[in-house]
């Protein structure tokens, strides 16, 4: 049967030679898993791998639609939280799909978040030495950014995604009515990845973005192009640099300053999740751009200005609890980053949609700005 | 400082585009790690990963050489064999290159034989989602086989090397001198395996190991010879095909046969050793496409007596402690190669020099020559 989208529905074809995949976008797609995959897949077995919180919701709806097109499923319900991003719960995933005898022609399924995805890619990437996997993202995060790329792992004592492996998806499906179930704090966070995009390199998208946000919150055909625009823009960075050899940093925007800001609330996810992380990072990001001279502080302004529309955290005093002083945040950068005779490497912007690696960043300067930013 | 050979040292180029690289083989190259390394490295720390029975001999050595050449180095002594390549070793492996703060043009050093090399591999696929990686093997199975090509990874319940990476190493040092310490029946097993690369598609290799095997068993340049010819066999194999979708199945001449008697002996290393199953499945092939009418009987006999003449086992009945039933072995057949409709994939051949792969072989015929080859 072949594949029928829907009049709503929106498709983004990641290009990767023959690796390459579609990004399927739209409502209704977990319910039509079965014909999905039956429209892809050679083999008739799946091994669909979730976590607790979304399994109640979505598993059943999907073991049904496979059911229904002769696909043969097996299910794992993991623990939700970023803790399971180990090898305590890669190991039973590992052991589950190989016990579904899930050979060359069928596929590991991810039902479920980030944490989700990650873990149930790296476990796809390695079993028979890398078996074909497919993404179902049920969060905004996952839908516009970790679930598009092949980055797969898990954390470490070391550090988080210390470990894993590149392995594409062959196939994502992006079921829009999910979105409908999110907390407004859990979309706001999802949002920030997809503002980042237009900071990124796409300043039309990020003006767009500005004048429609209403609409992309309240769902409907708004949100599902932002969600294919991320989608694109996320794809043609990959396409680029699948490996992350150089363009593709600069989809770690914003984050530098905010995995930092994660570990120095100890990733409590009550105090600071991922995307608010992000959200006040790239502010910081302008304003230390702005600093260093090189983009306007007007741009810092602007983009604040729209992150705090939406209702996210832009400034380090937003995040509640206290924060411990500059030095230990710049503690904190160093160890994400490697500093190299006092120089770092640093997403920064010339402005909105102007971002660029800059692979000399003096360590002071950063260490001061944090202490302008954040006096004790 | 450039890589220096000596007038003994062979260099075999694994040709796959941007992750090409060399194998050298010859005497004296552990003690000239440091060197060799130092020529490629841009790093300057590395990470060694070894076992019990290696380390006594070969660690100070290599980790003299290092400092020499002022390559900071960690080293982890695993146990010896089998049960090494699990979950269980893998995690402090990862641990400890990630300890010793291995980065991106930083190494892992593999010192070991096939199960150091896979496992130690394995890791280095997965720190940061790929690190880089040298492979120095100190037995003749891991310098003519497991060390080339890319193929890493642990055992599972549910098989043998069931999880892992393909992760093509940047540098393999096969120092000949390693195999004046190994038992004649170690050195007699990875024999079979060079012998493999004549029976697949190299008869005129076949016929100069029948004429020289005497030569290559004493050591010498004849040796070297062998190795580099094997390395070179392997090379070519995996360029046209680096992740077995076709070509590289060939390597797997005489495997399935040699698998299912590995199984049926319970990995009982004092039964049976890989290369001697392989020895076993190798005349079993020649035998089983003779009665397919395909060779002739006469070449089957001709790679029993060279097999033989070297002091491998050559029959079912050469292994001490007996064998199951034939239907048994069958089963463990039928596990390591799916059957489809009574059909099973086998690596075949029209003689000395010329497998091919068969895709419709009747898993009937299988069974009936097994039962004629070991009656009960």
């Amino acid at each position: 049967m072949m594949s029928q989208m829907t009049p709503s529905e929106r498709k983004v074809r990641v290009n990767l030679g023959d690796r390459s995949y579609d990004i399927l976008i739209g409502p209704g797609l977990i319910a039509a898993t079965g014909r999905e995959i039956g429209a892809r897949l050679k083999g008739r077995r799946v091994a669909v791998i979730t976590d607790e919180n979304v399994a109640p919701r979505y598993l059943d709806p999907m073991m049904a639609s496979l059911a229904q097109s002769g696909i043969e499923a097996v299910s794992l319900v993991l623990p939700p939280g970023e803790k399971t991003k180990s090898f305590d719960h890669l190991i039973p995933v590992c052991d589950a799909i190989l016990g579904a005898r899930i050979e060359r022609n069928d596929a590991v399924i991810a039902l479920g978040g980030g944490v989700i995805g990650d873990l149930t890619g790296f476990a796809a990437g390695i079993v028979r030495r890398g078996s074909r996997f497919i993404q179902v993202p049920t969060s905004l995060l996952a839908q516009v950014d970790s679930s598009v790329g092949g980055k797969t792992g898990i954390n470490s004592p070391h550090g988080k995604n210390l470990i894993g492996v590149f392995h594409q998806p062959d196939l994502v499906l992006a079921d829009t009515d999910v979105l409908d179930t999110l907390s407004p704090r859990e979309f706001r966070a999802g949002y920030a990845e997809v503002a980042k995009y237009g900071l990124i390199d796409k300043p039309a998208f990020f003006h767009w973005l500005e004048q429609n946000w209403q609409a992309v919150f309240a769902g409907g055909s708004a949100r599902i192009e932002a969600i294919a625009a991320s989608c694109q823009a996320k794809a043609d960075v990959v396409a680029a640099d699948e490996r992350e050899n150089g363009l593709r940093a600069l989809l770690n925007f914003g984050h530098t300053f905010g995995h930092a800001l994660e570990a120095a609330t100890e990733y409590d996810s009550n105090r600071l999740v991922h995307g608010e992380g992000v959200a006040i990072g790239m502010v910081l990001a302008h304003e230390f751009s702005a600093r260093m001279n090189l983009a306007s502080p007007d741009d810092a302004r602007r983009v604040e200005a729209h992150l705090k529309t939406v209702g996210l955290p832009t400034r380090m005093g937003d995040i509640p609890g206290g924060l411990p002083p500059a030095e230990r945040l710049m503690d904190a950068i160093a160890q994400d980053k490697k500093v190299k005779g006092g120089k770092l490497t640093f997403i920064l912007t010339r402005g909105v949609g102007q971002s660029f690696v800059a692979d000399d960043v003096p360590a002071s300067e950063v260490l001061n700005f944090l202490k302008e930013k954040h006096p004790q």
